[in-house]
């Protein structure tokens, strides 16, 4: 067999087997709360020295001077130019979809007027400065420079100020052409939990930003939750999850594939088919046995796959869309004959994919959606990265004499029965009212 | 003179004292997150009994049984009966005009086809349920219940879930009139952390919710982060501010009653004059002088004034702009002759008022924004509480045999790339391709 466990919904214990598949995947984090506090604290106060500091101990660098942590325009140009012609098209591509997709979530600012005459209204602002955290080492992912750096430039971000960790001196180049392809402004190579501190309080060096976002290890993590409301923050995210939902109507090597894909990242990595059919169970249990020898990542793969896999039966597609509501996938894709009819009984996914074509990776890569998701079951609550997330919406009140009438005596009215006077007496003045 | 702290934007070091001043208000909560996660642990695992032992405790109640700490829905439509007419009608008022505003904020669904024929879309869903926390005792207010439940109903959140506790087992009736006005499905008269993690987790009788949002003491506050990312939640508040920005064209008496308006919440509370000449400061501390003795709540405002508020001397409207983009305050008035000509100069602000007559007292209380507005500087990254923070968004992809093509390849040389070739496979089995 395949490892992956079996959950069957006619089982009457079904929802104490889904809830325990999905409890299994809490991350912890307490234990380093307070190694990574100390190090906040430390740039806090020391600014570029504690920074240097621990750049040296934990990256390996020979650096003597804060200028050194910091990456010339020059060289991100550079690095633009020396990756393969395939693969810097494929970047531009990418750039391009992203970007045009990001455009139509731009917020406009709106105002009315009500009946009265008073004047209401959003006003819709970018963020200042954001910072971009981006994984160094074997997890350098140019995507994840593309996904996080294009949705602020698209909301107006002012500047785009990326970290990424160069231990022993070195740096991803692709990654370096991505920052150069998405239009990051100033690149330091520093990581860890002492960039995020940089990040967020600034030093003489790096400047403080207004938001940090992008993946980074449970150091990242930690630091990234204690800076929160200093400095905004994107989401904590867990590990990367996918759930495939078939009817048959596919061919069961791609599902294996796709499931495949989710499992590679790493073993915490969540891979889960819903189907509707032992039939198409044991067809793509049967790919997976086929496929698996051959794939490069295979141990990664198996070790993902029986650690937090599972192949779910279910009697339908109606209940297919409840199981998939109690789970929430980061991802999910309905591979199925007639997805629009499944999508409307959707309530909460990250990222949803319709049809055998719209496979994850083309979601993960290029097709223009953002790949930084909710996890964990947080889809019932947070959403995909996104322009929003760059931007930030005043309320607006505009009135004049006339028109605030009814509104002050309102106001004044709730402000007594709530004993604060001040306001009351502040509605009142408006209107002409200054006895009591 | 009126005690608060002067400050003139001339200074060699007006950016330093300006930092000092704002730096002097931040909230400490690290003592009590060992108690208090203490406490969400114990209803984790105790569920009722644990809520019931801490309302015993905590709010001195005689309860025995779980049921006894819901109120059914009779109780809050007599209590709606109950309350005085002008009151009632208040109420009514405020709610009619507050989901009028947030009506104009719902995000719908979108999807359009890109030049390959790939759909790319967004697909805006409500949460399921939704768990507002409102204070009790003497902070009491109305006012909340409406803009914490209203942005929820407009959103199609299905199930509102309200906790208030009652200590001796008193409830405020003006609270319970605007749940009912309001909208809110159950109500149970538990606080404090126990009610947090009865909201996150679940009990017997508590229905788990999606996103808890609502102001709280300490405890309550230090619960919300806690439970972050099981749950969602709303922001850690803050102390209330307002900036008043004033060109000398409004009556002194007027900005001083706004600046008590937002000194009497609690002495933590902020006012700060932003003026344009020595002329306004000298006025507006007339004013200050003259209309304090007669306030209810005196001690109150001076103990705030004198400790967190100030009086800014800057040298036009233009640098004005400027600071207020530093304190990125909760709540800003231009009480100018033109506000409109400032008002593209605010970058970050929670709420903004236009004019004389536009005092914040309308925005607490009833003129449609919320009163939900982001404290403590973080205006530069997060927005009032609204409808969008009910709502969430999952990126939508739909492609065939055809459209897919080009994408899928753009993703197979990008997946290659970061060494993810099952990524890579996945796109290449959609390109016909399942030779490598």
């Amino acid at each position: 067999m395949t490892g992956l466990k079996f959950i069957n919904s006619a089982d009457r214990d079904f929802r104490e087997q889904l809830d325990a598949l999905l409890s299994a995947n809490e991350q912890l984090g307490a234990d380093i709360t307070a190694t990574v506090g100390a190090i906040l604290e430390d740039v806090r106060t020391r600014g570029d020295a504690a920074v240097l500091d621990y750049t040296r101990r934990f990256d390996g660098r020979e650096v003597t001077a804060a200028a050194e942590l910091e990456l010339d325009a020059g060289a991100l140009k550079k690095a633009a130019g020396d990756v393969p012609p395939d693969l810097h098209a494929a970047l531009e591509d990418a750039a391009v979809r992203i970007r045009a997709y990001h455009e139509h979530q731009v917020q406009e600012s709106w105002s009315y007027e009500d009946a009265d005459g008073i004047r209401l209204g959003q006003q819709v602002t970018p963020l200042d400065r954001v910072g971009v955290y981006v994984p160094g080492g074997k997890a350098a992912y140019p995507s994840t420079v593309l996904m996080n750096v294009i949705p602020a430039r698209v909301a107006g971000v002012k500047e785009v100020v990326m970290v990424v960790p160069a231990p022993g001196g070195e740096v991803n180049a692709t990654v370096l052409a991505a920052a150069h392809i998405a239009g990051v402004d100033r690149v330091f190579t520093i990581g860890g939990a002492q960039a995020v501190g940089a990040l967020a309080f600034g030093t003489e060096t790096v400047p403080a930003v207004d938001k940090i976002v992008g993946p980074g290890n449970k150091y990242v993590a930690a630091a990234k939750r204690l800076v929160f409301g200093i400095v905004g923050i994107d989401m904590v995210a867990g590990p990367s999850e996918v759930v495939v939902v078939s009817d048959g109507s596919g061919d069961p090597d791609w599902t294996a594939m796709d499931l495949f894909a989710q499992a590679e990242h790493d073993q915490d990595a969540r891979s889960i088919l819903v189907a509707t059919s032992d039939k198409v169970i044991n067809a793509v249990s049967g790919s997976i046995e086929k496929l698996l020898p051959d794939m490069e990542r295979a141990d990664i793969i198996r070790s993902a796959l029986e650690n937090n896999g599972a192949l779910i039966r279910v009697k339908d597609l109606a209940e297919a869309a409840q199981v998939v509501n109690i789970i929430a996938p980061e991802h999910l894709e309905l591979a199925v004959a007639d997805p629009d009819a499944l999508l409307p009984a959707i309530r909460h996914a990250g990222a949803i994919f319709l049809g055998h074509w719209a496979a994850e990776a083309m979601g993960d890569y290029c097709a223009g959606p953002n790949h930084v998701l909710p996890t964990a079951r947080t889809a019932r609550f947070s959403s995909a990265l996104g322009v929003y997330d760059f931007q930030k919406r005043s309320t607006v009140l505009g009135a004049g004499r006339k028109s605030i009438a009814a509104v002050a005596k309102t106001a004044a009215v709730l402000a007594r029965s709530e004993g604060l006077t001040a306001h009351a007496r502040s509605a009142e003045y408006r209107l002409g009212d200054t006895k009591k």
